[in-house]
């Protein structure tokens, strides 16, 4: 026999009620946030359900002028991040698709390339200089945090990646819609960008972006 | 005479009222918290008793089989830590007895002898090379953050020991009674450990556990 | 033409609701904040006025001994800086006006000197070693976080410097107030100061402690 | 036309050759590393290839008894994940294969199935609460920092998962080869475990541990 | 007499010679650097003049098309800030001058206006939404990391600002120098901006890039 | 039988050589340091006594003045800490010892109360006030980040404590000997504390300063 006692231990057993902010921490979205993240939930509420995101699952809708779709699982879709430091997103590309150029504010990126071939790189911001390379089924590539990056599917079938982000929250700036789909005075975009008006204001027109 | 001036400075005083995440955050454990910890208590609420706690002063009731106990004052049971990158515990151990194998998810740990003798000992993750060291009284010895940790009184009289961790909330996950102390169904644990269904359904039934 | 498509990218867009904790965390200092700093005020409350502040934009009535004011801009004053991991403030002094010994317990600092000359110096903690040089208009100089340093007009007209801080909250203790504008017990103040009991009596009574 | 000038900008490019802190830092194995990670490869001796890698292209081949293998692109393998915050690896479960009971002390885990069926699941620190759940093709689970966990392949064909860490080196500690593959006294083993020693030898010796 | 003892406390102090880790690393470029940072300069040769930097002091010729510079005192030029998570830069903006929308991949930003009248602004990742606001002198604005933001004369002077970073190696990437001056081929340009070829390539010759 | 394979999960064990920046980095200080601590002995050459330090195993001489002594156990003493957030010291104080006021510039600090009664208290930034209790064997108390404190024997026995810091290289900064054990021109310190300059000159001499 291996063991003798019953309850052995039990001193040593912190009280679930009190140990919320240990292990995890399953985000609350109907509660304030803070700059770590979301409140957490119950510990007496988590189940395994609250672990688990199947919304990467199916294959979504493409957007038909860039044959491609990103569906994110951050925080705000998959709460039981909050707190862990990672989270992941889908990239669907049908032939012809692409990922236009955009930023994650907070976060480095790794990309796995599920299906498909992808021609995928980013700009250093130092001299700004390119890596791209194109990346067969498996291959992974890792795009440091902040830079300016895309994905263009480079092959002759469909493509899918998961890719996954070094924080709950990565956020994403596509910077064609950061500059024409909002409401942007255009002299502020042409004195910013150098494009000039009239470009910007039939941008505008197509991405839903005034003034 | 060295000063001159009534109130000097006073404009350079933050009001108290607004400062309340300067310094310290006492923890509100009737608050929701959050991925850093829980939310701070109101400044002006706060007193020196929140600074201090006793629990770790006197011994606690050891457990039988293992002859020895862990008594923790981390965040829970100490909110003054809340916040504050640090936290302690108590080790009793009498003639005999043993702290088993564990870890602690969250931090890394530094254990001072304060009496007795105590073998203690950790496994590296890279090559499951063993680190384990007899200790005297005042020496002390640091466990790095996540691994494989056990002491064991080996002496001929009790032992007590002092531990710090690097974090409010380390966590402590004693392995025989993450596998055998719960509801994880036998089949899964065989499948996951190796060992037989026999031996864990009598463990599950020492310890606790279902299924 | 350069883009076809109407409301593209709509999949791409995370919905604002749910994005509270991306990019930034307005203060929200009515709700109990935690020790990553304040709860985030509503993504649909904040506007441009949030990300700006002019409370340094104007000189301060200087303090008469020390010739001297600064003006925090921290996460309490500025509360748009809360979890973006920095702050400023304004430093005021006039011919012969001084920053008498602090240290920043959160945070290193640069100044700039907007105006004026200035010298400036820190202490290092490891060998007592002193570090201080004569800033001209434009200079910069560094202080590593919280060791104890100064500032001090050493020109012929006031001085205007700008500084910044690695912290929303950097805190500010002043050696001077910290040890006699309190209610700490003489007899505690010259046991570790070493300074006699009379003179820190006297200290107090000016600085407006007690005890 | 949009832009006029040539070589603007100049005075505001940082030259590449004092910019090695910035962007990223490919690991140089050949070099001391640091508590942060490898040092830096010489940022001109940075390619494209630094960014990508293959060694998961292919399934490696399984380990007979757990009919499984997990391949890492951890920062040794792939050093230009070093210091981004994040790496990968990849898991292969043949009809019945399992990745026994482990943690990785430093990094949370993001798991993608790529195919098959997998169930999955973690142990809390707290009240070793036991969250696990049978994951379909492209849904994902989280598994918190340090916590004990497993996957094992619950369908009726071989599964495959990319998995993803919130650290360029999460470690893998497997409690099995932790406890019984090296020379930790059996003596000890049995004092931290309550196995008995007969059994420890049999461990022993079948995974190649002695003492 | 208030000290009574010569060389008291000698054993509490820590040799400088053990104590480079301690306080600052003042970056010496000429060794390999970390995911953290520069390698420390070796403390017994650190001055005060490695804590100032007087390049920020002068202005600097302004490039003709943007009427502007952005002069950096980040850790490659200032290494004193190495390790302190701190940094500046100063803005030079004649009548008329912009500073181009870009980002800084590692940093957030809080800008404070010298002199002269600028408007700035920046735009959310969440969903595109400008914030943007006109400041006068001593108006201090916050630019969250990683963010598209920009700043323009918007005066009937020049304008200077002082700017500060979150980090010692905040990076700077303008949008238009990475699209337009480098080899990333035009197709790849196109197929991820929407631009035309045409005008693509145009931009290219004049920024000086190719492909 | 609980095992059958020999060899299994040999393609899962990430080769030591490889795998240095796992699990701990033992400073090498023979090496350059950089922002996050001492490069790392080699994984080869580290053994058990790289983990244990006796050194704050006996009491050390104590200064006649203070009649007490601090013995660090920071990471230039005790190399195994490094990187690992935590280290430890020891307090010796005989009836009637100080440690006068200090701050670490770099962690928060817990005292635990090996043996006597202790006075300790610290003082806010936030508003000067000041927290302080008298400690009986066995209790702990925590001391906020950067903030003055101090620690005087309240008993009628000789006193000791065991402190831990949440940093390998907390730093430690004493007022006195930062303002009078150094060749700051005693100008300065008139200047920056209204301490008059013939006590300044007094204290200087005491303790070694000059100027």
């Amino acid at each position: 026999m291996y063991f003798h006692a019953l309850f052995i231990f039990s001193l040593l057993i912190i009280s679930s009620s009190q140990a919320a902010v240990l292990d995890f921490c399953v985000g609350d979205l109907s509660l304030p946030d803070g700059p770590g993240g979301y409140a957490c939930k119950k510990p007496s509420k988590v189940t395994s359900d609250d672990f688990v995101f199947s919304g990467l699952a199916a294959p979504v809708k493409l957007i038909p002028l860039i044959k491609a779709a990103v569906t994110p699982a951050f925080a705000p879709q998959f709460p039981g991040l909050n707190g862990l430091g990672i989270s992941m997103a889908r990239l669907d590309l049908a032939i012809g698709g692409v990922i236009p150029m955009h930023t994650h504010p907070g976060a480095s990126e790794v990309l796995y390339v599920v299906q498909g071939e992808i021609c995928a790189g980013f700009i250093s911001s130092s001299d700004n200089k390119v890596f791209f390379k194109t990346l067969k089924q498996g291959d992974i590539m890792v795009f440091p945090q902040g830079l300016l990056h895309f994905q263009i599917n480079s092959g002759k079938t469909s493509a899918l990646a998961i890719v996954s982000f070094s924080s709950p929250t990565p956020g994403l700036q596509i910077t064609d819609f950061a500059l024409f789909a909002n409401d942007l005075p255009t002299e502020l975009v042409a004195a910013t960008t150098f494009l000039d008006a009239a470009l910007i204001k039939k941008l505008k027109g197509v991405l839903g972006g005034t003034n």
